[in-house]
């Protein structure tokens, strides 16, 4: 786990103790030292000093045997979402429409060629377990994706289809550079992204942006839908003036 | 920042560099290299250690001179919310008791003494910003807090009622120890909790307990409204059925 070509100042320790904290995850709530060493590559020796610090911070709790995470970390990811700002904002906005269209609606951001869910409202529980917010898929395949990736400047978008690895995940998944760069002058064009089945099987998903007030794409807001709920055609007439409107509305408080 | 009195094995940097993490907040999502120093207060050279750390790391951007979290913090705080697994389960049911009762609802575990908030529904915009996951109240001065010190074993609640330090938030807060463990006993007798004026002028919650199958309180859902939507008996004869209702929905699902 610790890379090679880290600048002379790197401070491994803290690598390591993020490593630690991350080594928890929804299948694995509760870690034995042994398995902390293990998911980590840490030795048991430094692994017990990273939780007995990590438990000294109030991040972990233990029974002795047992580690889990507790609230406080909490806390890390939280200085993120609130000095984002968005996501409180857009929240109310979101459950307004998913209590309309009764479909899920998220609100995502780029980083580093994946789109990162912020906020999200889901309707009932399909799907509720698998995305939540901090949440990754790459852009290129989501219609918030898109968005998002239309947004960019040129230059980055160069880069960006120059290095990205498009990779098949549905058979309808866009892997071609070229296709992707006249899908996102579509997008751009049309001012939003209808995804379909390309991230997985029975998902349709459909986008438009959030913009500051120079114009700037800062965010994507989305609804998405399994195939069950009507063509591409449909979904586009339905959803797509609820989803435009809520954009707008979000728009209007984030630049208040 | 840093502690004396930590164990022998206590690793430092990760101490500070959690502790830079943290420099950012809502008020604060843009810091210079000598504003994380005075934060934190590190050295500039040791802060900058720690701030190119996190950047090789995906943590932290910079432009050079300003330094912003990336969106990988939030790895950190989901694992410990995915881990939970009720704050995706409890999320749809808050949503319908919001649309129907149309006051904010949340869901919030005990941690040292506090309530922290690991899912919330708010309504409309309404306080909407200054509450959100990951916020923490002193447990003594609100409803879910009092339900879950209700839950809590006798030989707990006693050192708990010896050391923690009960201050009036506002004219109603119970400050007396015995009296807050009389509250508590009518609490854990009649199932629920109502606050009134106690946490926040203006503001009353009323909150029930969310049981394991083995009867343990390991959560609280509440609901909260300001003063005008009327005196503490409408709140408890208009909300409490809904609030109860949607407590026995989470468990049934939690405990599948």
């Amino acid at each position: 786990m610790t890379g090679t070509g880290r600048s002379a100042d790197f401070v491994r320790s803290l690598e390591r103790g993020l490593a630690v904290i991350r080594a928890f995850d929804a299948g694995h709530p509760e870690l034995t030292l042994s398995e902390v060493a293990r998911r980590t590559g840490l030795t048991r020796a430094a692994a017990r000093r990273f939780l007995r610090t990590l438990v000294e911070l109030d991040y972990v709790r233990t029974d002795g045997r047992l580690f889990t995470l507790r609230p406080k970390v909490l806390e890390l990811g939280y200085a993120y979402l609130s000095g984002l700002g968005l996501p409180e904002i857009a929240l109310p906005h979101l459950e307004n429409l998913v209590a309309t269209v009764h479909e899920s609606s998220s609100v995502s951001v780029l980083d580093d060629g994946d789109v990162v869910y912020v906020a999200r409202v889901p309707t009932k529980r399909i799907m509720a377990v698998s995305i939540s917010v901090g949440t990754r898929f790459p852009a290129y395949a989501t219609a918030m994706g898109r968005v998002l990736l239309a947004g960019r400047p040129g230059e980055w978008l160069d880069s960006y289809l120059a290095s990205a690895r498009l990779r098949p995940l549905t058979r309808n998944t866009i892997v071609d550079p070229e296709a992707l760069r006249e899908e996102l002058r579509v997008v751009r064009e049309q001012g939003w992204s209808l995804v379909d089945e390309e991230l997985e099987e029975g998902l349709r998903s459909i986008a438009v942006p959030i913009r500051r007030a120079d114009g700037r794409v800062v965010a994507a807001v989305n609804l998405s839908a399994h195939v069950g709920r009507g063509d591409a055609a449909t979904i586009r007439e339905d959803l797509l003036p609820h989803l435009t409107s809520t954009a707008r509305a979000i728009e209007v408080d984030f630049c208040r």
